[in-house]
């Protein structure tokens, strides 16, 4: 059985987080100074680690390894949301590299591959998921030429240019290569915390599904307009989030989850009647037949409180993803080694965020294993996991892998 | 009696809505070259119609008349809010200046004086009632020095030297000179028009209480916190708003109306809960004992809010106004006067909106006459009222003037 090396693996996440460092997380934006170090930084460990490795025309790491045997492809992303956590994304990388390091160091696994992938881009800087969209052959040049940075402006073209990965090749995944592909992230919720567990076995990646709701009123002085005279767009729409706040746990599941993340009332003074008001929905869903549900649900609230008036309200979505079911054996593998390592650890869970995995799952068998995240906090520089916990997932991925690896 | 020339008024309303003309209304915010040209070309009629006039250092328009016995004051504003309506305001100017050359061609009327005052900044481009609060006594040097324009940032100290009214003196209203104040102004609402009638005889100006509710939660990953993990800043802010459209009707008056002009979630973004939320509320109501009411159901459902939690939820007033009672014999003599000209006409009403009268009414009896508004429209520039109705408001207002200074 490869065994990790729990202080090596520390050690790197920790050097890791050196570049960009924010308080106790880090700050490294997609092709950030301190983002093109670390990738650079991660191609000379892959290759001391006996792999060859090479950064694409996108910003993918893509590496090679030479064991004659099947091969599994681990790994996640290495950027970071703006004064975020040290964790996302870096951890499934440098478990890719401890993984890859113990099945080397051990003489039974010498002929089975781990291979390490960097997708650029997973936090959306520059677009959604350009790396792995490209790693699978679903981003065209003219994506590429048109993608710009959505901070700064900046285009995705010159940004690869000013990185020096401007006019290299993109690499696209070679069919029946490898036997599925892992990767390991942070859970970014309290699920396994508030449960007591230490590993989490994702069953699927959730859809998710994005609505703006415009509702038009008329706007009119707060003072000499009478109640009954009104058309109220912000009322409107307060009372229509209180009708989903009612509808949404009847047909909801279990795991799903709905949120109003913005609202805005025109033109926002103290004195005057809004004229317009929109509001922007979400929820998401493992279960596509749950999300057609809640979309029902939401189109009937919206239509109720469009003809009810005095306003009148419209849905438009935004965008819908399809649910993402992890592969069967790669759940079962981790379960397994969750099971070994550490007895009832293990809890079968879906993602309700998105992963670099949901765009591999497409082309192979794909999976992803969780760690716990303290408190359930992520996207903050306060985003942490116990050491313990880390040496556990990663020594879990490395025997998941040997399970699928000499299974095939 | 004084008769008012309805084709002169016209012609006049008309002439002063060429300054700033934008679509059918006026774009005249404080001291822009079309306001300060406005005031200008008002200081000339008042000359004309045999009143001396002059600005003073605060933009107010104050005119003395010859007359031997008693003196009304007339007035109202000649700014305009941005991109509004040609009526809100200056239609009580000009009719002050109708009324005042009625009296003078009317040979019973001479020695009996209708003095016009127009208000600076009543619309509130560089503060809170500047202009009436001047000419009462309760605007202090220093409050003039720190005003500064809202939207601009100019302070008004230079905006009155650019208008050429730097360093002139202040008028104060004389103790004792005035019978009274009316100030005739459009209704801004459709309470007129609803009920048929043509003349407003306003019985108080409402009292305006303004706050901020302010919810702390706990920002999160919208895909992967539970919905019972959630401290939603948002949620808890629309729930508020849906406990208020319950209880309110039942603390508040038949003519009390509240509003929410502004929610903000923050961040604002579809895929994160809000961490904190924050939204404008405020109620209007002729009765001290009503706004009290108001104000105790608002506190004990914020309160409510907050100690169910998770959200922490709070309550700040910005501002209480106090409602203003108009002078009873000023109402009894519009009232008869629009019984007079048109029977049937009248409607004793409350005033909505904030008008320069409530300052005046602090030091002298005032009183407020409104003319119906088209479709209850106002701060718009499709404000508009029929000829008919303005003739015959400004008809009122003369015939109730002359009885107020006869019975002095």
């Amino acid at each position: 059985m490869p065994e990790i090396d729990g202080a090596r693996l520390l050690r790197d996440l920790r050097h890791l987080a050196e570049f960009g460092r924010y308080k106790s997380g880090v700050h490294r934006p997609t092709f950030s100074p301190q983002d093109v170090e670390s990738r650079q930084w991660l191609v000379g460990c892959l290759r001391e680690a006996g792999l060859a490795a090479e950064i694409d025309g996108i910003g993918n790491i893509m590496s090679t390894s030479p064991a004659s045997g099947p091969k599994l492809l681990i790994g996640s992303h290495l950027e970071s949301q703006s004064h975020a956590g040290w964790l996302d994304g870096a951890m499934g990388v440098i478990f890719g590299l401890e993984v890859a390091r113990a099945f080397r160091e051990d003489p039974t696994c010498r002929d089975l591959g781990i291979e390490v992938a960097v997708f650029a881009d997973e936090e959306g800087h520059f677009g959604s998921f350009l790396g792995s969209r490209s790693f699978i052959g679903e981003l065209s040049d003219e994506d590429v030429a048109k993608a710009a940075n959505r901070a700064t402006g900046q285009p995705l073209t010159e940004a690869l240019a000013q990185a020096g990965f401007g006019g290299r090749p993109r690499y696209v995944l070679e069919p029946d290569r490898h036997v599925g592909f892992i990767e390991a992230h942070i859970e970014q919720g309290d699920t396994l915390e508030s449960t007591g567990r230490r590993v989490g076995v994702v069953t699927s990646i959730v859809g998710i599904w994005t609505y703006e709701i415009v509702f038009e009123g008329q706007q009119n002085h707060a003072g000499t307009t009478r109640m009954a005279a009104r058309k109220d767009a912000g009322f409107a729409l307060t009372e229509l989030c209180h009708a989903i706040s009612k509808r949404f746990p009847e047909v909801a599941g279990e795991r799903s989850v709905w949120t109003t993340g913005r609202i805005r009332l025109e033109p926002g003074a103290p004195s005057i009647i809004p004229g317009r008001a929109d509001m922007y929905f979400q929820f998401r869903d493992a279960e596509p037949e749950r999300l057609q549900a809640m979309e029902r649900a939401l189109e009937e609230l919206v239509e109720a409180s469009d003809k009810a008036g005095p306003c009148r309200a419209s849905l438009r979505a935004l965008s819908r993803s399809v649910p993402n079911v992890m592969a069967l054996p790669i759940q079962a593998a981790l379960e397994e080694a969750a099971e070994r390592h550490a007895p009832g650890s293990a809890l079968r869970m879906p993602s309700g965020a998105g992963h670099d995995a949901q765009y591999l799952a497409r082309r192979l068998p794909a999976g992803m294993v969780f760690v716990p995240s303290i408190g359930g906090i992520s996207h903050h520089w306060t985003e942490d996991t116990a050491d313990a916990d880390l040496v556990l997932g990663c020594q879990v991925l490395a025997t998941a892998a040997e399970t699928l690896l000499r299974a095939a």
